[in-house]
């Protein structure tokens, strides 16, 4: 038997998910029966959708239920297996959720090549934020060379890999990001062309100084006055990117939508929404490609580790609230 | 010389157009020169965009000066003619504006030819409204027969227009209109498969009652709670077409935007705004195309005409707003 500590959802949080949104439970887990595995978790990776998981409402995947383990994505080693496909020793990634070991029976598992990357950089860069960057950037966005692109959140998992695609697509970047740390980080570090910090800028006025010919694809993580500042400064068939609005996550009442939305139709421009599990069957290219940029030098990983037990998973998700991560948040076991 | 009385733009209104926003005024116009030709109008297109046209803002046609004569697009006959091209008695189309008589020198002017239809009918189902219903449906909504579509102001002149050629394209069709004239109108006399009364009904109810299975392609001419109701019922890889926003037109402040727009994430769906300008130099197709439709008796033509001189063009501007028109508004000299 192994003693392992979960998080599970004791309640639906109204606003920022508070201490009693979650309740810390043990239990003994028996050795894997014919078929499974037992992983140890060794990275847990802390994702702004996981706000949207805690509603009860109809989405892209069905909400996490009162009293069960909060869904996560996680990097782990194989410690027991009595599968066929996995060895002890293996480093795996897997929905395995906020949990310091479990039983899988293999199905949506895949197999880490640590030598590629470390397990923080396959939960961000090489994981659903690299996937959600590259797909919703080149596919939706429909991104061409010489277009001035502007990413909002732009020192995120996601945003900071959009910009950093787009610039090794040949475009030229701003990022919106929230105080002088970021926006250092931003043009400084990560190669962008310009910065607009949120906090201190009227973003507004600032993309309309930055980018005078207009916004050929924003690539949106945060909705709310951001959208609507880019809304204002399009470039006729802009393409706008809607990848989150974690502005409005935690909101207890859905907030006004962008009041500039009829922009659209002065520019010509399209709004278009996507959910990067669709893709699914293309992520070996998009791995491929990134871990190329990525050993070439032209695409640097960013991850925010934060050391600590389970028990730490609910204040190191409200950081992605508060803003205080810079690149991909993680939680290391 | 000739007398005539034009309406122009007195003070721009804040919030509905009052009578102080429009002049009456008097003037002689000499006789053509040579090149030129002097027009008597006798159908001037009352349309949701006059609105815009009004406010001092950046937008896909510069607004209307004070103490300019009202743009609007016009039927009117040639009383006198210095230009090759055109003949006394011929009936054209242009941007005449709110007047008696106009001297143009034929640019942007066409001959119409009402043994096809009569005049309103090319104001309405064979002029801009029709084009933007033609263009908006098949080229931004990329119809596919056996979609389900929705229209807002489906009893307006572009709305009634979108609705028959969707159905004309094998669509399910559902209308959305205020109060029950205008719902009896779409589904007994012009086809459509059925309609809300967004006075009378929960529209996101109704919506879901009638399409179940999600809305294809939504055409929106109003905005607000009803393009709200709509995203909330899409179905996936929808494409939401914007048209208009007249429940904003009024508003004497930016109202909220579409609280339900990260629905299109949800649904992986786009909204896309459009021009019809855009597609002039395919209007020929579309006319083609809507005229054999109309003597197939696949499309019924609807025309609201208003008897009156130029001095009752705000009153009837209004008429817009209160939502008292059926099919295309259009006042008569």
């Amino acid at each position: 038997m192994t003693k392992t500590q979960q998080i599970r959802l004791a309640r639906r949080p109204s606003g920022l998910p508070g201490d009693d949104t979650w309740s810390l439970t043990t239990e003994e887990l028996p050795g894997p029966a014919e078929g499974q595995l037992l992983v140890k978790i060794d990275f847990i990776s802390i994702d702004p959708a996981m706000r949207g998981w805690l509603r009860d409402q109809r989405s892209y995947v069905p909400p996490v239920g009162i009293g069960e383990v909060m869904r996560s994505l996680d990097i782990g080693t194989v410690v027991e297996s009595a599968h066929p496909d996995f060895a002890v020793g293996d480093t795996v990634s897997g929905t395995f959720g906020v949990t310091e070991y479990t039983i899988s029976d293999g199905s949506d598992v895949s197999k880490v090549d640590l030598t590629i990357a470390p397990g923080p950089t396959w939960l961000g860069t090489l994981g659903m934020p690299g996937m959600t960057a590259y797909f919703g950037l080149l596919e939706v966005g429909k991104l061409q060379a010489g277009d001035t692109v502007v990413v909002s959140a732009a020192a995120g998992a996601v945003g900071s890999v959009v910009g950093q695609i787009a610039k090794a697509k040949g475009a030229e970047v701003i990022g919106i990001a929230g105080g002088p740390e970021k926006t250092r980080l931003l043009t400084e570090e990560l190669g962008f062309d310009a910065a607009v910090d949120y906090r201190n800028d009227n973003v507004a006025k600032r993309l309309r100084e930055l980018a005078p010919q207009g916004i050929d694809v924003f690539f949106d993580n945060v909705g709310g006055d951001i959208l609507d500042a880019a809304l204002m400064n399009l470039r006729r068939g802009a393409r706008v990117v809607l990848c989150g609005a974690i502005s409005a996550y935690n909101a207890e009442q859905l907030p006004p939508g962008p009041s500039r939305y009829m922009s659209l139709l002065v520019f010509r421009a399209s709004m278009t929404g996507f959910v990067v599990f669709d893709y699914a069957d293309r992520y070996g290219e998009a791995v491929a490609q990134i871990a190329q940029w990525l050993a070439e030098g032209k695409l640097e990983s960013r991850e925010h580790v934060v050391e600590g037990g389970v028990a730490r998973f609910g204040e190191t998700l409200n950081m992605l609230f508060s803003g205080a991560n810079n690149g991909k948040l993680v939680l290391a076991l």
